[in-house]
């Protein structure tokens, strides 16, 4: 892993992928704008009569269930269909599943048509999407409880019936990144993360920035995401500290654009386990 | 209103309220972020599809009608019937009514199918519901002038024909929170607030947050929303000055998260008043 | 030109002209923002039901392709032939035309059924609208080279064709400005300007601001708006430096806020050329 962390940051910046998103009007600005911070290029598409065209040219694709409608649903089936047949990685974010019927049913047909590189979302979400009980409403499972709650083999199992070959990313106090060989924890990050919207749509972006940029390395492309978005919050948290969450949102983007290989060798937090 | 102020913050942090918005795209990012700094959780889903599911999880409804279209007009329908019948406070934003045909029609249709707790609104909004002559054009009215020229008496008269349990909100210089019981003058806030889109969508959340928490005392809580952000935005002009508006921006979302029982007995200036 | 500096802020903070914005939900809320920060009022809508009317009231129209779907599209259509009627200024802004097929399509229908007064986009995207070969992917070209390579006598006649009265600004390194009779180039502005997404977005909602209040100096009032948005760029970089683009973000809507005759004298960088 150090040995990736090394180099991916100028990597990305080299590579500028294009990341084609099809995502929520809430945080799409931040998603843009994080895209650009660690050095890809967003491009925002939804439109059924050209998203397998804008897929086409991109280097990774995000399909952000977070304002779902009739429409947006399609425009996803056809692009993830497009990226898988020309094998650009795909990273899912299944926000909100659990809390309507709507996107259940959404993130069941996506789960099974479309075969994702990475699927992020927090405890209760993942867990939802592989069949277990979950206490849903948009709140934050902690990934500490997840832990020594949570068996992650039989997690990986279920998961893996419809997505043998995805990573998992599951966000909390500790996050979770693993998938059917490998599993990692990362500690970094800080709790006031979790005072701002769409830090989990952020790090989803992030992660379709390095695995655009590293498509083969999609593990460490996804904990490298994860650790630098984690180590981007605690550096603004330290920054603001008591300035209150609009400084520290602010803080949080600036310091997405300074992340250099020094402060991921510095600081970086992370722990691979065996199941 | 000092008894309520007291526990007021303390309480929609212990209580964590999910506030559902069906909201514009202009400002829907401000609006979550407001709605987390005060201590509520946002959800934002426009769907037909699943907004009755998400409306009943939720402690408040907010219908603002920014960015209107026909599916969203339908989805508002729904959403709201849903929370009348499940006793859910309903906020309503009638963003620009009095400058289009269809946003006219629409604000009728909604206060003629629903029973909103609070409707929020700039005087020339809120004297176009109740049927009176007003200049729109998206321009804000000096509630200062409202105060000489209003008869507030006439004015919720016309208003209680379809809403007669409705709590009103006029923002401008002073802000006016009104029902048929009483009459509200919150001198909070400051001019810069009108030079930052979103200002009034923000506190329609704030208000939605506070009515989520306290349901049965609907008039203090739209007070204390009022009042909250109204402090929130002399503290942030306190702090940034002549900095410009981006930073008067962060900083209003800063003072919000910080926001707290003491700031709220100290600087509260607001007065109740007869008819 | 000088001239026309010397007034044009304070006249539309006087005018305070509305603008209305169809456009991208991406950069939206930036869009609003920049454009109350330079002292017009910002009004979005894009539902069939009412763009007329919106229009009939605004006196500028910013047509934004960011986001595109059929039902804007339609919109866009209904609005444009509006302000044409009613000699309102209409702003377009191509964004990622030549990215797919959809894009192209729209932009080549609105290029013929509606005449737009300014017209801008980066050189890839003013290129294909004259039927040039150019490079797309969203990646912003290179407006030196522009200068050294591009032929804009031979740019201007293709692009008359369709639109004969139009100006076009070619936003870069350096920004072009120019219509059959007239070329300027502005050297304000700083790379940053392209790590934060929506500048391109935030200056066309600035020429609008500017061709709204001087509707018979559409020349001048791009210029005015180009060589705003640079100067602003440059002060905002100069108060940021290395804090990221989050911070250069907000303190460049700070800048646009605070921009004022005595700065556009002192620092804009411009210069009238002969074809």
């Amino acid at each position: 892993m150090k040995t990736f962390l090394e180099t991916s940051i100028q990597q990305i910046q080299k590579k500028n992928p294009l990341i084609h998103h099809i995502t929520n009007y809430v945080t799409v600005n931040d998603c843009a704008n994080v895209t650009l911070a660690i050095g890809a290029s967003p491009i925002m598409a939804d439109a059924l009569e050209e998203v397998e065209e804008i897929t086409a040219l991109s280097e990774a694709l995000v399909i952000n269930m977070g304002t779902l409608n009739e429409r947006i649903v399609s425009s996803m089936l056809l692009a993830g269909k497009k990226a898988n047949k020309l094998n650009i990685p795909i990273i899912f974010d299944p926000v909100g599943v659990g809390a309507s019927y709507f996107r259940n049913r959404t993130a069941q047909t996506l789960m099974k048509e479309i075969q994702f590189s990475v699927i992020r979302g927090n405890l209760s979400e993942i867990r939802f999407l592989a069949g277990q009980n979950s206490v849903t409403k948009g709140v934050d499972a902690s990934a500490k409880d997840s832990q020594k709650d949570t068996d992650f083999q039989t997690l990986i199992d279920s998961l893996s019936l419809s997505q043998p070959h995805c990573t998992f990313v599951i966000t909390g106090a500790t996050d979770i990144i693993f998938n059917k060989q490998q599993l990692m924890q990362v500690k970094n990050g800080c709790a006031e993360m979790s005072r701002v919207t769409g830090t989990g749509c952020m790090l989803t972006s992030l992660i379709a920035s390095f695995c655009g940029s590293f498509p083969t390395q999609i593990f460490e492309a996804a904990t490298g995401a994860v650790i630098s978005m984690g180590i981007a919050g605690e550096l603004a948290y330290n920054k603001t500290k008591a300035q209150g969450t609009g400084s520290f949102h602010i803080a949080l983007i600036d310091e997405i654009s300074k992340i250099n290989t020094q402060v991921l060798m510095e600081r970086g937090d992370f722990v691979e386990t065996e199941y």
